[in-house]
This record gives structure tokens, sequence and C-alpha cells, in this order.
């Protein structure tokens, strides 16, 4: 049953004004009520993840992993309703709910085997040299330990693997820092019931209260306050540039500066080179088709820029992918508010001058489906027009026709921070491609050969990340086991009594992790 | 031969205004004249980094290792020209020039290991599976890679070992960065001499021009100017929370914010429990005196903080640590201004309500030179008074008196982050602090066990870092070879051609290094 009520640790408090989600499949608005939460509501909840931090951070590897393998049972347990209420709340269809669901039960384990074995703290041990000339050598043990209570931004496009316990949950709780979910507005009713199998999966598996905590809000005040408490330590964003950026420049400006990661998006460039385009045109072309409009084109994967070389292979290449786009049916978008940023940023892209739209113009359909679109500008064009390089959040690509290699070089070093870049190519052909290859890495977390963007692999070699203006912070990932770098610094123990250091650093090493001892890997006891 | 010259790369180039480095024992200008880098000169140093580093990226660890080799070998060279120059230009001792230089020459030995060896790169592959249901595994493979040029700020405090060729430089360019040094205007004669070096063991080893410049200033422009140029990748400083903080904020408002790891100093808190009071009062009192007055107070781990709880032994141990800092000879300070700094910290903080200055008031000495300073509070005042957290740079220090258990403890919450944290105290009575123990493990980079701040190890397990605002990042180090990591960031391959991978990630693990494969840590090939 969905209450509507922000939850600090256990306890339920709807004090605030309130609001309610949108059915963009019906155009309704749907039934529960939720309550924005109030100053007070948001002070309480820090106050309780502060308490609960100074336990929860000593809390065993063994404790936390079956700590989040609860969570992810607890999820599976809330059925069918977890389900429908996602499909009522993002228009997204059921077995994208029911796949979603998976991956997040599948980082819930994931992190908890992580933890569960124990060697991502980065042991580290220097044991002393009392005898050493001219100086003896103290005994210095270093390990990642958690920095304190976090602040999750849920993500619009994924009401569950990016959300309430998304991998930035999952990771957190993981890392041993009590979190506190700022649920999207636009799925409350899921973060809520996710938020009562967190809670549930915390009282069985015996955490602080105030390990998890969940607030409502419609707009940016609840987030904005909660960045700026001085006992938040970190925070997590996935969304929009203009979002993610204002978080960064409010924590920037605390007293007390904190990271924020925050992925913000990327246009993922994919250069088609000449030989490629020759041999393999239609299944490019089918393959970039349904790329563009896999899930209504809502990915921060979606490949919005092509490049190509001028050629009438690239031409009729571009009529093609223009014709079978055409020929996709519209999508659901996530939300009233979500297709009208669509319409209008691809309106103000297909207006700049010198752009060509590929698609047919459609007639009216329901008000927030959205078909897609493709346009096309010179090279030339690209490299004058700053706002052609940015991201339309949508079903929509523009390809970029270079008049040789030099502007495709040129064009490629113009380009700003991304999460993916791709190249299709023939093997033989990319020598001749190198140095536009080498610019390309410099700009992207994740470089792809003969493959699309979207569809990101959760695993331990996965970088879903990107220098600026792809997110804030180029050397972390909001993918994988990595992800939990994010929660933790190190810190040292210098001389430091062997009952009282932390397991990870015992002699003994009780936890059979691998080690660096005095500079080599080892799973050795001392 | 010292020019005084800035050097873009090899090019020697001085058309800016000139100053002078001051000999503070002598109380004079030395001889040469520099020349401060002008707006074009600093220009051309970046896009000559940037040019390098196109080619540098992709240098070996072998040959990096030749390079950083090349340069402790070259500095060496150099012989008495470098070490006169260093005292003549700092007040320090030819001793402890000598010592620096060694731990110079150690650290950069230390990253040419590390590079050589080469598993610091955190290689990952998890190979494919085409065949997995419902959808086929794609071959992803992740590594670390260096983000571009970077600037270095040389510290006063350390003319060699963080500054031109030290910690900093040393990490950048074992990373993979081109480095620009912002030459700090107090030693510029010590670090032309040192560039000189960097630059012949570039050429003698086949690293590209521009992999490394050295700038000279006196003011704060040039380091302002670089920092906000769009091809500077990441920045380092090490000296005062004003400098820091205000690189930090530059870098932070550009149009693509960069990293600053801004190491802005600490109060390093010593805690001293009863019982080891009690039974080593003296010791302790030796040992905290020669740390207070070490380098004449001007280290980052100065011990500028001594809690304790308030009683008869405590007043006398103070009243003999205020005896003992008296009879220590005053100490050369690095500059006029440094020993301007130090008095008006000093007096500022000794001003406040209820401060009580423990040791003599001293007659004039050699202007340039600085006696220590212990002062007491009691823990009322110290909550309620911002100003006495703050760091005297210089041999200061603050003993704050706690009235009772629960004061201390709030005093050890109210404090901010520093880069060391010391407990001084008998091992059985630790358990009964435990809960102190705890919050100022949260605010400290490195918690040291009866010892001493000063002297820090440089190890693996070494972390010198720590909370805002002892840096401006904690989850980094600027001593031991994790420095490498704040020059890098992760990029992942997907489905690569082999022959166009890194060494690193290759299938036949040329490099023999420790990998992730499919998540376990392993030598092996594949």
């Amino acid at each position: 049953m969905i209450t509507g009520k922000n939850y600090i640790g256990s306890t339920a408090s709807g004090l605030g004004t309130t609001f309610k989600t949108f059915n963009p499949i019906e155009n309704s608005e749907n039934d529960a009520t939720f309550h924005e939460a109030t100053e007070q509501e948001i002070n309480d909840a820090v106050a309780l993840a502060k308490k609960a931090f100074f336990t929860y951070k000593n809390v065993s590897g063994l404790e936390k992993s079956n700590f989040l393998n609860a969570i992810a049972d607890e999820i599976l347990e809330l059925g069918d309703e977890l389900i429908t209420t996602y499909t009522k709340e993002s228009g997204l269809p059921a077995g994208r709910a029911t796949g979603e669901r998976g991956r997040t039960i599948g980082q819930l384990r994931s992190f908890a085997n992580l933890v569960k074995e124990g060697s991502w703290v980065e042991a580290s041990i220097d044991t002393a040299e009392p005898n050493r000339a001219p100086l003896p050598k103290v005994d210095i043990r270093k390990m990642l330990v958690a920095v304190g209570p976090v602040v999750v931004f849920g993500a619009s496009n994924f009401p569950l693997a990016f959300s309430t316990a998304g991998g930035d949950t999952a990771s957190a709780l993981a890392s041993g820092c009590p979190v506190i979910v700022k649920s999207h507005p636009m799925h409350a009713g899921t973060g809520e019931l996710v938020t009562s199998a967190i809670l549930k999966a915390a009282q069985k598996t015996g955490m602080p209260n105030g390990v998890f905590s969940n607030l409502n809000s419609s707009g940016i005040e609840v987030g904005t306050q909660l960045v700026k408490h001085k006992d938040i330590k970190s925070v997590v964003f996935t969304g929009s540039f203009t979002g993610g950026k204002a978080l960064f420049d409010i924590a920037n400006n605390r007293p007390e500066p904190i990271p924020v990661f925050a992925e913000m998006g990327s246009i993922n460039p994919i250069v088609i080179l000449p030989n490629t385009l020759e041999n393999n045109a239609e299944s490019i072309a089918n393959n970039l088709a349904g790329s563009i409009t896999l899930g209504t084109g809502q990915f921060c994967t979606n490949p919005g820029l092509i490049l190509g070389l001028k050629s009438d292979a690239l031409t009729a290449f571009t009529k093609n992918l223009a014709l079978k786009l055409s020929g996709i049916d519209a999508g659901c978008m996530l939300h009233p508010n979500i297709k009208k940023g669509f319409a209008s940023t691809k309106e103000m892209v297909t207006a700049q001058d010198n752009v060509v739209v590929l698609t047919e113009k459609n007639a009216a359909e329901n008000p927030n489906f959205a078909k897609s679109q493709l346009a096309t500008v010179s090279g030339k064009t690209f490299l004058k027009n700053p706002k052609l390089h940015q991201e339309v959040f949508g079903p929509f690509s523009l390809v970029v026709q270079c008049e040789n290699k030099d502007e495709l070089l040129n064009v490629s070093q113009a380009l700003e921070g991304q999460l993916t870049a791709t190249i299709l190519g023939e093997s033989e052909e990319l020598t001749n491609y190198s140095e536009i290859i080498s610019f390309i890495s410099d700009i992207t977390g994740r470089i792809i050969f003969n493959g699309m963007p979207t569809g990101v692999e959760v695993c331990p070699s996965m970088h879903h990340g990107g220098p600026y203006p792809a997110t804030t912070d180029s050397r972390f990932t909001s993918v994988g086991t990595g992800a939990i770098k994010r929660f933790v610094r190190p810190l040292s123990f210098q001389n430091w009594p062997e009952e009282l250091l932390p397991e990870a650093l015992k002699n003994k090493n009780p936890l059979s992790i691998l080690r660096h001892l005095n500079g080599t890997a080892t799973a050795k006891s001392i």
C-alpha cells in the first residue's frame, strides 16, 4: 500500500504539501497523493543518518552483504504491485520494468558479493623496520573507509536501476555510508514501494535505524536543502546537465565543499569509417535505428551524433536510416515534461542554420508519445555552432557530414566529454584513422568498436562515466562494482594497536582478502 | 648556471618583469634575476604540453621509468650547486637540503618502479559470452589512462620534495601527463636547477618536447592564468588554505571544471589520555617539543593542537612543555613573508579572549627567525571560538584543557578535517575513549598511536591527505605511490580489436601485470 509519506528511517511522516504522479499513456494523474518533505523532515533524516553512520561504518562486510541480499529479496517480494506501479508512473512497458528489476536485483547482489569477499577496501600494510638507518620505519596500514551520509537523487529514466535501491544506493550502502534518497517526483510510488523493501531488509538484518531514508519532493527545494546540509558528505545524481551542474555548484560553495557525482548525459558520437559504410550500410542503419529509438531514446547512452565522410554512400545511408526511423512507431515518453523538453530542444537544434531534417513530419499523436527524428549538417556548420553539440534527450540523432579526414579530425577534437564514443569500421581501416581515435579516446569514458552504445553491461570492467560535461568527475563510474569507490577515502593507521585495527588490516588477515604487504599483492598473514 | 628564464619545454624564454629570491639568514636578496612568465609564454607552454600529451600518453611504463630514473640521476649530477642554492633560498640547513634531495630521488625512483612493474593501471578484463541468454555479453576491458596536461604549484616549505621534481611532478609524469610547474618564487633558482635536470633527462631518454615546462612567477597571476587555461586538466597545490581554496574556486568556475588537489595544511590534533600523561609526561613533552620546532614548525603535519583532560598532571605537563620550548633556539623561517604571517596569525590567536600564553616573551632576534610559542585555553573557549581552530604556520601549539570526557568528546566532534590526528595513550585506556577515537578517525587522513605526526614515511600505505579543509579532495594522497591516481581516469574498451588494445589489456598479458580477469585478480594470459 502506497501511503505517500516520507520515511525518516522507519518512521513515516507526511507534513508537507502534496503532489501526484502521472500516467503518460493514459495522460492522467495517478491516484496516490505524496507529501513533499519539509525542512524539519529533511533535518531529521540527516540527523538520523549521521547517528546511524557511527554504527553502520563499522558493520562487517558479511553483515552488509546480508542486508543488500535481503533488499533484493524484499524487492522481489513486492511482486506485481511494483511492476504495475512502475509502468503507471513511467509509461514504460512491463517487460522493461521486469528487466530493470532484474538488473536492480543483480546490482544489489553484486555489491553483496563484493563486500562479502572484502578485498575492495584496498588494504595495504607496510610493516615497521625499527632498525632502519638513519631513521626507524614505523608500521603503517591503510584501507578505504566510508565518508558519511550520502544523498542519492532518483533518476527519471530508471525508476528502479538508478533510483531508490539502484546502483547508487547499493554501492553507497555497500561502502558503509547511510543513504538518503531524494525520490524522483515522476515515480514516487515506485520509490515508496522499494523503500518499504529496504526498510524491511534493514530491520530483518539488524541494521541501525536511519541507514536509509526516503524523501519525496516535487521541485528543487528538497534536493537543494539536502545538498547544503553540513552533515551530508557526498551526492549522487543522474539527470540533466542543468540539474547536475546546479548541484555541483551548490556543493562546491558550501563552507565544506563535498563531491557531487553527477552523470549528466551525453551525445555519444558514432564515427562511421568509409569502408564499413560501403560494406555494411544496411546492418548499421538497422542497428542505429534500434539504438536511437530504444526506450524512446531516453537513455544517457543514446547515439545522438553520427560522424562520417561526405560521400554518395553516406547520403544513401542517411536517407535509409531516416526511412527506417520513420517506420518505427512513436513511443511513450516518461512524462509530459520530458516530452515537452524533447520537443523544444529538438526544435531549437533543427531550427539552427543549415540543419536539414530527414525524417517525415508526423501528424499529432498521443500527446506524450514521440516519433524519432534524424537531421544532418555539414562538418563546417557543426564546428561553428556549439548549439548543435548539445544533448536532445529522446529519439533524435544528428548526422555530421565531414568534407574530408581533416575536417573529421577537427570535429573529433571539438567534441565535449562523453559517456561513450563508438567507431564503426573495418579492422584494416582503423590505422588510417588512429589520430581521430586517439583524440576521441581522450574525451570519452568508454570506447566501442562495431557495437552500439546503448545496453550498458554491469560488470567490473564497465566504466560508465566520462570527462565533463558527461559527468562532474571522470575518475568514477556509476555502473559496475567500481561505483563503490565514490563513497570512500583512504585512512592510514600508524603504529595502531593490533586489537583495535579493523579486521582488514589485522596481522592474521582474518578476512582472507588480497592485500598489499610491503608493496606486494598477497593474501598471506603476517 | 642560473639564467632566470622560463623553460617552455627545452626553450629558454625571459620576456616578463623580473624579481629576485631572498636569503632569510643573511636578510638580503640573492644575486640571480628571474623573469616572470608572460601571458604568451604561459599559452606557449600549455600548447606544447598539449602537443606532447598526444605522444606521451602512449609512452610505455619502461620508457617512463627510464625518464624518471634519469631525472633522479641528473638531480644528483647538480651536486653542491643545488644544495647551496637551496639553503640560500630557504634558510634551511644543508643537512635538510641533502635529506630532502634524498627523499626527492627516492620518490622519483619509487614511481619509476611502479610504472615499470605496471599493475598500477588496474587493468580489468571481462571476456565476451556470445551465447549468454537473453542477451550476449560483449568483451569489455578497462584501465586507467592519463587525463592531460597538469599544473604543479611548487610549495614554499619543500623546495625539492614538493616542488619542481617533487612527488607531484613525479607522480604526474609517471601517470603519462605532461607537467607545467608554476615555480615557487621563494626558491626560483633551486627550481631552475632542477628544471635543467628534468630537461636533460627528457632529452636523453627521448621524451617529447613539452613533457615538462617551468614557469616563474612572483605573484598570483601566472598560477591563475594556468588554472584557467582550457587545456589544463588537473592542478596540484601545497600551501595555504587561502591559496588552495582560491585555485579550487577558479577551477570549479571554469566552463569545464577540473580537479584541484590542494593540500592546505592542518592543525594535527594530539589527544593525550590521562594514564599515559601520568606515566610518560617527560618523554611526551620531549617528543612534542621536538615535533613542534622541527623545521621551525614549517611542516603541514606540525602538531598545532594538544587536547587533554584538565588535571594537575596536565597543568604540570603544559608548564614543562613550555619550558622545553623556551629552551630551544629560535629557527630561521623560509622568508620574511612567512615570518610575518607566523607573527600575525600567532598574535591574532593569542589575542583571543581567555587564551593564556605559556612560553616566555623573547627579545628581538634576527628578523627572520622565530621562537616557538605555546598557549592554552579551556575546552569551553575552544568550542566557542573557531578562530582558535585555524593553523598557525610555524612553531606554535595550543593546549586545550577539557573539563571532562564529555567535553573532550565535544571538542573532537567540533574539529575540522585534518591531515593527521594522534592518540597518546596506554593500550588499556583506549577502549574507554573509543567514541572519541571514532569521531577523530572520521576527520583525519592518518591516525597515529603513540607517535608524532611530523616525519611522513614515503610508502604505499601512507595516506597524506584528509577531509576538507586539510585538502580539497580527501580521496587522494600527495605522498606515496597512490599519488599517481590523481592524474588518471578509467577508460573502458568495448569489443576493441586485440591489436589496437593497450599492452596492459592484451590477451597475452605481455606486461605480466596483475589484472582482474572476470572479477578475479590474476597475472594469467587469456
